[in-house]
């Protein structure tokens, strides 16, 4: 397995091998989480139920499958998801009066319900979300956690009095984003979308993109501001302090599996993947270095996994009498345990366990009393460093081009473009990459010119291929 | 809203106003979960986690669709649900190759891959769960938590090398049952269903039953022992310690959202909902005594939500300042919080509060430094008694009958039937009830004959209506 070398095949190896994912299931694009990778994401969506509740966001759960005349309310979604629908129309023996569809995001489900949950001021803002399972059509070749025609789905959704609440909104979801980013070890780009690239429906669209050792960006997360375009498709009032009815202004705030996918390809190595010590399922695992029989070693490792149990960590101890050392160091780094801690006769004589981690392979004796605080620390540190790694790959991949012929790498290029529809679709072409937006937080000085018409631009565009 | 007048109306009513469910949803059979009813919901569902968990079940989640070809592989399965499905015939603009179905159950979804999973008798026992959306198409009439098309389920599925280990599982499955139907307050019937109610492709069901104020019983949960009637359909085997391939014996253990359905139907009163302490989303709500404004009792309020939270309770307070007290407790009582803390000018002074339980008004002078050792100690008597209330209630329900003459109220009859499918349609049919087995686990004395043949009988069969 070289990551290197053919990341796609690498890829596809280390998830199964780690028991993130099964991909036996007899339907494409739809594959069966086994243990490890569903507590996996389950750990990943605490996370991120801890952040959003934070800041009073409630969780709600709609129906999966929405009525196909409430689907065709909003003219953009429709046309942005009709191609990717899943359509229910029969059930028993029965046809359906209306064909339902299966949600391919939960906006139709959700707003005219909201009708009825909103009267007045006083229940604004209305912050909801949810974690389900979408279903899309993907038409493109699918990918474990990637792309997927079912998908495991966060969604935000807010309604408020006007547009500055709303983008209040938005900064506050960068800010939960960011805070989830850290935890995953996942730095992004928050890039603006281009007009022809937002959520459909919606008036601006930022993407999360991640880096991926290929060189290209995958999204991670998406956040939209609709102003009032499906409030006045959903009939969706309040009345405010005067008396007078006003359309809510709403946001969304999207994720998915993907998150676990962009881990796995920006920590894995050639060994199996690298899981981020926050989210990790296993945190800790115990290996005893016994040949034959140790009553006495395996309870010390015991003792061990018991005081760090006890102390919050989740730990546990391969004590597999049929495997040797090395065997077990081997299936610890595959399924990317963060921290291994090996225990022979030296440490048991010392009163204190070898403590090896996943990323660097960097070994510390720890000395049994300080085992809680130094081990927090190390998996503090850990955590740390795989977030700047990650950063330091992103920042040296970003370069500035002020011609086509200069991008002949897979990178992210600073570009100038003029804004305008035709120059965009010329400059996607020529360099046969994507123009993912601009930032949405740090306003760059960027004197340059459209790479197409040459007009002076002010701001740069990033370009890059994506996956 | 009187709950014995008209059951279905009150029922209705209290769900609603307490903030469980919304029947506003444009599907037949799909309510919307607002946030207080989904936090009910998954309070139970970490409940159930944290039971299943301590005997080692695994977590996992498989697809929602199933192929028809999988879906056909069991014969009785296929016949039971058949006319209960949902199918997807087409996707974006395309036909499917193979038509999906949403699943009504995940045996066909997880045994295909099970087969792949079990090599040796070294990877059993498997036990798995999930907690999943499932689908069933009903037609009779729709009623929320209980009947619905859209179903909030847990699902385990056993697979083991022999019968012993198959029962044991069962046993196992009861203890977890049991233990979650006393944080639930819920006392039920364990009854073997007889050959033409098991579940379709069981070799027998144990369904767990409860009694609704109508005298009608509830099934609230099913445990079902499968045998290799699955293992044969979908060629699950392991190699057992001798070299021989045989088939896994299977197990499974549904229930769903029907749990709440029970717990409001079993303990609301006229006021509304009353939920056990355990589950209940909000366990303890303050309420300041307070007309106009004193910002002194509010702080006092604060402090002790404060100290409540610290402690672990799940506590929140009204401090809305355009509310009397009298609409406050309405509030509590339509939310079911089963318990409020009074507390005013006199309360302040003593440096006291006082509770008043939900379910029996009973009040209770509290001084601040016992509050977290009270509260508790309130809070158990509450579960307990609610648990032994409404198993008493079920007790005195239950009567013996000798013939057709004296079953005149809802209740439960114990009858005399000897076994025969005849008789038993006969019996059926002529009480105008169903027949729902035999005690699981207490062999009951009764000499009694069959109503429809007179033969002697041995065991105590159980005859009642059912919602």
């Amino acid at each position: 397995m070289n990551k290197h070398e053919n990341f796609s095949e690498w890829y596809n190896e280390v998830i199964e091998k780690a028991g993130l994912t099964d991909k036996r299931y007899p339907v494409k694009g739809m594959n069966v989480w086994p243990a490890y990778g569903w507590k996996l994401m389950r750990l990943i969506d605490d996370e991120t139920r801890r952040l959003v509740e934070e800041t009073n966001h409630q969780e709600v759960k709609f129906p999966l499958l929405i009525p196909e005349d409430e689907f065709k309310k909003e003219a953009d979604h429709i046309k942005g998801f009709d191609d990717q629908v899943f359509w229910v129309s029969h059930a028993g023996r029965n046809e359906l009066d209306i064909p339902l569809l299966l949600r391919p995001t939960s906006e139709t489900a959700m707003y005219p319900v909201f009708d009825l949950w909103i009267r007045s001021h006083t229940d604004l803002p209305l912050k909801t979300y949810q974690i389900v399972n979408v279903f899309r059509y993907e038409t493109k070749q699918t990918r474990a956690f990637m792309r997927m025609r079912e998908i495991h789905f966060f969604e935000a959704h807010t309604c408020h009095q006007d547009e500055v609440e709303a983008e209040e909104q938005i900064h506050e979801d960068f800010e939960i984003m960011d805070a989830l980013s850290k935890k995953l070890c996942l730095p992004y780009l928050k890039l603006k979308r281009t007009d022809w690239d937002k959520f459909p429906g919606a008036e601006y669209s930022v993407g999360a993109d991640a880096l991926m050792p290929t060189g290209r960006l995958l999204q991670i997360a998406g956040i939209h501001q609709y102003l009032t375009n499906f409030a006045k498709a959903y009939n969706i009032t309040y009345e405010d302090i005067d008396g007078e009815h006003k359309h809510v202004h709403q946001t969304t705030y999207g994720m998915s599996e993907r998150l676990i996918g962009a881990v796995v390809a920006i920590h894995g190595d050639d060994k199996g993947v690298v899981l981020p010590p926050e989210v990790a399922p296993i945190q800790i695992r115990i290996i005893p270095i016994i040949y034959g029989e140790d009553a006495d070693l395996l309870n010390y490792c015991r003792e061990i996994e018991d005081t760090l149990k006890e102390m919050g960590f989740r730990v546990d101890i391969d004590d597999h009498d049929d495997l040797r050392p090395g065997s077990k160091f081997f299936h610890s780094e595959e399924k990317g345990i963060p921290l291994r801690l090996d225990i022979g006769g030296n440490e048991m004589e010392d009163g204190t366990v070898t403590a090896v981690r996943r990323d660097t392979g960097k070994k510390t004796v720890i000395p049994y009393d300080k085992l809680s605080m130094n081990i927090k620390e190390i998996l503090e540190t850990m955590e740390e460093e795989m977030y700047d790694r990650a950063r330091q790959d992103l920042e040296d991949n970003m370069e500035d081009a002020q011609d086509f012929a200069e991008m002949k790498e897979e990178k992210i290029y600073r570009i100038g473009w003029c804004g305008e529809l035709d120059c965009g679709q010329y400059i996607e072409e020529v360099s046969d990459r994507e123009i993912l937006g601009t930032l949405y937080d740090d306003k760059e000085d960027h004197k340059g010119q459209c790479l197409s018409c040459g007009k002076p631009t002010v701001e740069a565009v990033y370009l890059c291929r994506t996956h």
